[in-house]
């Protein structure tokens, strides 16, 4: 049994390589390099894997797998510059695949203390663009 | 090739153990467990796998899968307590997990009979929370 | 200029007259006066009108607003049953329409008292009907 | 006969007082007033009134309507900053009231030139916020 | 009080002046024009207006209004040829805005007739069109 | 990592055999079967699978799948006659299943060729209808 969970954000960043110069960034990322930021409001849907509990009925429970994305994810990226100011991002270009995997690295060790499996966190970035990453 | 229908149905449910008290099921299923029933519109999405027929162009007859989900599935469930009223949800938790589960139960063999094969049953309880069942 | 603000909730109800029999209220309301109860996840706008402040390039602060919304309506009605266990529905058919005029009568002094004047409320019940009130 | 097109944007935006310090900033916009900028995708709808051409069928062409919404908002707003980077927001607060207000003034003159007039801007920030001026 | 009722169709149309050459069409209709027919899937938003009935808590049987919506809109045109299948559409230009006046006019006599008030006729051609008529 | 593009698109079409009588066509199609065709607004997922570029952060440069996906895909299919008008649909039922095959069999090698891996087409007709294929 598969039980996804949807949260959004919203968040500013840039596509970028340092070492480029402005010109060629824009030819490699287009509009996405603008030096100035922009923004998204992002939607993060984590699936997790597991049997359904006899008990309760349930995979896990939603409100604390809830509880975790928000804790260890939303509150870090909502309202922030994603390039700057988020600690797992650090180092890395602030893509929607590189957002993804990084999520996936920050989620996947305490969905598996809940006793599920993490199986895919999807990331919206638009309703024409999203990446899935499944480990 | 996978072709999928989508159905909605609106129903009543409640999530607790007979056997806890009121204070035990809050603390398990939160405001869920609340006695005097919720509920929820839900959409279900019955995906099916075969292939193509070359005479019709199709996987399988829309109208008659739409016909099937209709008859089996939500003129039981519509409007309808989850907990008390649907015969395939008899001596269940009236949880999203366990009603996509029955729902597989219940559309498998007929789905089959009509040459295709159940793929996945997905069933959204909110615009943030669903499942999938693969079987 | 007008400020909308959006909330969801999940509740229970049903449509009946007390003095109907069983059949009498099936006749008028449908499935809709299953005894038994069904729900929905209902969506709610609150729209305001007023001045943008100069100040704060704002109608009114949104996170008041949402607060106000929430602790008047959404905490009342989320997970509960319309017909029985909400105060501003005493005595009231739980109809949709009963429910945003209800609302309206919540939300229309407090929303005075923030210094915007509210303009209109509006329910849906599924992606298929909705209404609106304005006063 | 009232004639809308949709549009979208992506950009980031910020919420505060120069002459506040951050502190203050927080205080009255909260999350918004991040210094290092957040972003949005925003939704915009413009709605022109008019009679109906009897020789062509419509209010005004669809898709010269698009194309003066896309050469003097969407060109301007797209991947930018609103609160640096766009001329017709210079010197206002970038708040979602003062960003529809500004685009009704740069679209009120060209639609009415196009023989309608500019009937409504609405601007949506997110799914759960958006406003509407109608001049 | 404001009661909308949504319901969608499938259909083809095709933007064009008998009079005009194939040239002509496409110069003042675009893509819209070709002769080989294009389609859509229109969604229909009706909206009544009138008070709400002490008795049932409603404004309108909302299974009557959509019953009425269903017999006179939407089995004339769904997966019809707008521009030669509908009665209602004989001698008219196939645009969004005809057939949303046409739709009123057929809309309008059966729902005074029970009881209430045609507000509004929304019609939407694309996610990015559409269309309001008053009255 | 995944990575999927949506597109739109507008289309008449029909099913139909061309040995079969109209009679014969309308029990195995119905109302899809209309001689006079009816259409859709389609929407197009393209999935596409790779390793994240460490240089660009990217799977492949989103705005070259989307220009492939544009010119190869949508300018041959929209607001055109999926019957008659499309190159890669000569001879072939216009089912959503054939079109969601042909556009596979379209796409598969210049994704290839972007050093990418075509995943999955997915195309939807209606909210409630949609096909995947995965090769």
């Amino acid at each position: 049994m598969y039980l996804t969970r949807r949260e959004t954000f919203n968040a500013a960043h840039r596509l970028f390589r340092p070492e480029y110069t402005d010109e060629q960034n824009f030819e490699i990322f287009g509009k996405c390099s603008n030096p100035n930021w922009h923004g998204h409001n992002y939607t993060l849907y984590v699936t997790v894997k597991g049997d359904v509990n006899p008990k309760t009925g349930m995979v896990v429970n939603l409100k604390t797998l809830s509880k975790i994305i928000k804790e260890l994810v939303i509150e870090k990226v909502d309202h922030k510059n994603l390039n700057t100011e988020v600690d797992f991002m650090k180092g890395k270009m602030a893509s929607t695949e590189m957002i993804c995997l990084a999520i996936w690295d920050v989620l996947e060790r305490p969905i598996r203390e809940m006793g599920a499996q993490l199986h895919c966190v999807r990331l919206e970035e638009t309703e024409n663009n999203f990446v899935e990453f499944f480990g």
